[in-house]
C-alpha cells in the first residue's frame, strides 16, 4: 500500500525534525538515537487517517500524530528498563547503551515532548485532546503494571489477560485514531466508534502476535518462533491452554515448563495447544475482536469509500497469520 | 504565619482526595503512600498566593496548585531512584518500599495526574498553563541531568552550578507562582516579574541550603551538619572554596576529600571555606538573588499591600540561616 509507505516516510522525517537541544547531551542524545531507530509508525499514521476520515487534511493532525509516536517511544524506553531488555529493533536499548538513570530521565523528558506536540494543535481542540491523551497514558501505565503483576501470578483469567493487553497496547491505537477525529471536528458518536475500531484491532493484533510467536512460518516471522514458550511467558495461548487441558495434559504442560530441551518444549507445547483447542479458541477470540472492529467502523457516519484506507491498514496488520 | 499553616493544611487535605483507583494496587498504593508523606507544600501555596496577588480567589487555582505539588512528587520518586536514596522525609522511598520498576511506573502515572489536574482549570487558560508547565517540566529534567553529569566532573564553574540549581529547583517556584497569575488573568509583564521573583527566591534558598549544610546550628538544623562535605558533594561552597583557595589550601582541601576522620574533615573544611572567603562569597551570591527577587516583586503592578503574603513567605524561607 503505497500511501502507508509514504506516510511512514513523512512521519519518520517529521520525527527527525523534533526540536531537541544539544545540551545536556546525556539527556538529548538518547532521544535523537531512539526516535530514529525506525519502525512502521502505525500509531501516528492512524492519527492522520483518523483526521482524513472526517475530511480534514492529514497535515492538520501532524503534531498530534507525532505526540502519539513520541509517547509510544517514551513507554518503550521505560518498559525496556523494567523488562531489562538489551535490544529494541536489533539496536541497543537506551538503558543499555547509556545507563538506567539516563533512560529514566530521557524517557521523562520525551513524555513532556509529547504534551508539547499536542499543545501545538488549535487551542479549541486542546481540552478534548489533552483529556483523551491523559486517560490513555494512565491506562497504558495500568496495563504495564498488570503485565508485571501477572508474572508472579498463576491464576490469571482470560478476561484479565484481555483487559491487560487492551490497556497496555490497544487503547493507544484507539486514542491515536480519535485524536485525528477530534482535530477534524468529528461528532462524539463518530469519535467513539473510531476509538472502538482501533481498540478492537489492537486486541486482535495482539492476540495474533501471541499465536504467531508459536505458529508462524519461521522463515517469514523474522524472530525466534516459540520465544514466549521458552520463556514460560503468560500469553492467551498459555492461559487458554491450561484452562482447556485435562489433568494429564496440564501435568505435561507444567513439566514442559522446566524442560531444557527447547526444541522439544516448543514442538510439544505447540501440539498440545492444538490438541486442547487453545489455538482454535485464540483464533476465534482474535476473529471476534476483528469483527467488533469492523462493526464499529461500519457505524461511523461517513461514506464507505472514505473508510478504505483504514480497512486496508487493518488488513495489512492482520494478514501476517497465514 | 497562620495563613501559611492553613494553606498547608488545605492543600494536604486536597491531595488526599486526589482520585486514585484501588487497582492495580502496585501502581496506586505507592502514590497514596507518597502523597501523604507530608511536607510544607510550599510550591502549591505559591500558586494560590500567585492567584490572590491578582485578586482571584485562591480556590480558583487549586487544581493548578495540586498539579505543581503532584509534579514535584513525581520528580522526587524518580530522583530517589537515580540517587539510590533509601529515605525521603524519614520514610522509605517508593523504590525501596516496593521496587524500582514500580517506582518508575507509578512516577510516570503521577506525572499524567499532574496534567489531569491542570486540565481541570478553565479551558481559556489551558494553552498558557500547559505551555508554562511543559517548559518547566523539561527544565527540571535538564537540571537533574546536569546535577548527575556534575558528579563526574572536576571543572564545574560557578555559573554552571547556579544554572543547574536554577533549572533543577528554582524554575518550579517561578512556574508555581505564574500558574496562579495566569488563572487570575494577570498581564504578561506581571506574570514575568512574578516568575522572576520565584526563580530568584529559589536560587537564594538553594544557596542557603548549601551554606546551612555546613554552618547551621546542629540543634536547629534537624539533620547531620556537614553531610555534603562528608559525601564530597559539589555545592556552591565547594566550588567557590576551590576557586578562591591558594595552592596550599587546595592541596589541603583535596586531602580532606579522602579523610576518614569525619569530625576533622567537616571542622577543617568549614574553617578553610571561611578563610578563603567562600562562605562570605556564597552569602553575597544568596543576597544578590534575594535582592533580585525583591526587585522583581516591586515591579509588579499591584498595591504593595497585596504583596505582603509573598514577602512573608519568602522571608520565612530565608531566615533559617541565622
Amino acid at each position: 500500500m503505497k500511501k502507508l509507505e509514504e506516510l511512514t516516510h513523512l512521519l519518520s522525517n517529521e520525527l527527525s525534525f523534533i526540536d531537541l537541544p544539544a545540551s545536556p547531551s546525556n539527556l538529548y542524545d538518547p532521544l535523537r538515537y531512539f526516535l530514529t531507530l525506525g519502525g512502521k509508525r502505525i500509531r501516528p499514521i492512524l492519527t492522520l487517517l483518523g483526521a482524513e476520515l472526517f475530511n480534514a487534511k492529514a497535515d492538520k493532525a501532524i503534531p498530534a500524530a507525532l505526540a502519539v509516536e513520541v509517547f509510544h517511544n517514551f513507554t518503550l524506553i521505560h518498559d525496556d528498563i523494567m523488562d531489562e531488555a538489551p535490544l529494541r529493533r536489533n539496536k541497543a536499548t537506551v538503558h543499555h547503551k547509556w545507563n538506567q538513570n539516563i533512560a529514566i530521565l530521557s524517557g521523562d523528558v520525551l513524555f513532556v515532548k509529547a504534551y508539547q506536540l499536542i499543545a501545538k494543535q488549535d487551542p479549541k481542540h486542546l481540552p478534548d485532546l489533552i483529556q483523551l491523551f491523559n486517560k490513555t497514558a494512565i491506562e497504558v501505565c495500568e496495563g504495564q503494571q498488570m503485565d508485571m503483576d501477572f508474572e508472579s501470578r498463576e491464576d490469571v483469567s482470560i478476561a484479565e489477560y484481555i483487559e491487560m493487553i487492551r490497556l497496555k497496547t490497544s487503547v493507544l491505537l484507539g486514542c491515536a485514531l480519535e485524536l485525528g477525529a477530534i482535530v477534524a471536528n468529528a461528532s462524539e458518536n463518530d469519535r467513539k466508534h473510531l476509538y472502538d475500531f482501533g481498540q478492537h484491532i489492537g486486541i486482535a493484533f495482539q492476540i495474533q502476535d501471541d499465536i504467531l510467536d508459536l505458529y508462524a512460518d519461521p522463515e517469514k516471522f523474522g524472530k525466534q518462533v516459540g520465544g514466549d514458550v521458552i520463556a514460560n511467558k503468560k500469553t492467551l495461548l498459555n492461559i487458554k491452554g491450561f484452562s482447556l487441558a485435562n489433568e494429564e495434559q496440564k501435568t505435561e504442560l507444567k513439566n514442559l515448563y522446566n524442560s531444557s530441551d527447547f526444541n522439544h518444549k516448543v514442538a510439544r507445547t505447540r501440539e498440545l495447544y492444538i490438541l486442547v483447542g487453545a489455538r482454535t479458541s485464540c483464533e476465534e477470540e482474535m476473529q471476534k475482536h476483528y469483527s467488533q472492529a469492523m462493526k464499529a467502523l461500519a457505524e461511523i457516519s461517513v461514506d464507505e469509500g472514505r473508510k478504505s484506507d483504514l480497512i486496508q491498514l487493518a488488513d495489512s496488520l492482520m494478514v501476517r497469520i497465514s
